[in-house]
């Protein structure tokens, strides 16, 4: 069989084959910027889904925001799962000095969640919370971390830097993600049902990326 | 804010609300079997996108083939991303002692890809081969594994009991998993360009979910 075998050159000629299926398929679609442009070409790379074009949208100039995050080199990037953390690139996240946590599989955390009566979504935010340092949370499947964080912005208990608010589901997922992009926090949203870890994850790494150069 | 909490609930109202959707939006829509129904539910619980409906096939008996692997608990699953891995429940998999693996990272197969001019993918899966014991592949992300496991299938080198083959892709996706779907291997394929390592993930829980009580 002939087939593709150079990882650089596969993921290339990928964002190619986007490129001109965007402008094959939605002509008139533009992007706000070239780094929005950046993300959403990634999710795009990540789920096959065009949907995307329409669905992710971009607050309180929250890519600015995160780059600066990114660049100071002192905060943590809190995600709801660790598959979500599993996909982001550690390597590059450890060369910014920027901390990374998921608490989903803290066996004190889920202890909290019982007692409390909460998801362990909610409670590794009430987690979260507790600890010094700037914090971006980076949500990819739980709507109750969302609608936690939210509570306790409102509470003033918690000051996010900012938010990606990407989960995927049928309960609460819509209305979650509607409520954070109608907040005052800088969000990326994937507006609608769809979403995910892996959207999440590539969403970071798309920053990320547009920071630093790859090795491989 | 008013929502709900309690994760047991979400996940079966979720659940209802996936049927409720196939049953308006798809009347006419059968599953072949109860078990491919709750495989194709799953997958569309983690992505939301009802595209799963047409594009997740089954060949050559691989439901019943993939509980025989898992019920005998001596085999091992490799996956070709450690985020797929990091998807799959592996509490049960311990529980039912089937071993996982993934060699994406490895030190040693990077270096063989580098010597041999091939993807890390593809030399990961020369190295599972290496290893005694049934093997299944479970792929996400990676076309190149796909090809190099069915190169090796054709050479007798490799005899893998099933493989779970749902790249998500633009360039050899689509080949790969057509080239697949064609083989003599019992295989759950994601036919077009969708998929990825929470669909991957997705599919080997549904399965462990058929076979044992989840705790929570």
């Amino acid at each position: 069989m002939e087939y593709k075998k150079n990882p650089q050159g596969i993921e290339t000629e990928s964002f190619e084959i986007i490129q001109s299926i965007i402008q094959q398929e939605f002509p008139t679609y533009q992007f706000a910027s070239p780094k929005e442009e950046k993300i959403i070409k990634r999710v795009i790379h990540t789920s096959a889904d065009f949907d995307y074009l329409q669905n992710l949208t971009f607050t309180h100039d929250v890519v600015a925001v995160l780059e600066q995050f990114l660049q100071a080199g002192e905060g943590t990037i809190f995600t709801d799962t660790t598959m979500a953390l599993s996909g982001i690139n550690k390597r590059v996240l450890d060369q910014l000095g920027i901390n990374y946590a998921c608490y989903i599989a803290d066996p004190d955390v889920a202890e909290q969640a019982k007692a409390k009566g909460m998801t362990r979504s909610m409670a590794g935010i009430e987690h979260a919370a507790t600890l010094p340092g700037p914090k971006v949370f980076v949500l990819g499947n739980a709507p109750t971390a969302i609608f936690k964080i939210l509570e306790m912005v409102e509470a003033g208990t918690l000051e996010p830097t900012a938010v990606v608010g990407v989960p995927v589901g049928f309960v609460g997922a819509v209305e979650s993600k509607e409520a954070l992009y109608e907040s005052d926090l800088p969000a990326i949203v994937a507006r609608g049902r769809k979403g995910g870890s892996n959207v999440a994850a590539a969403i970071i790494n798309a920053l990320l990326y547009q920071m630093v150069e790859r090795e491989s």
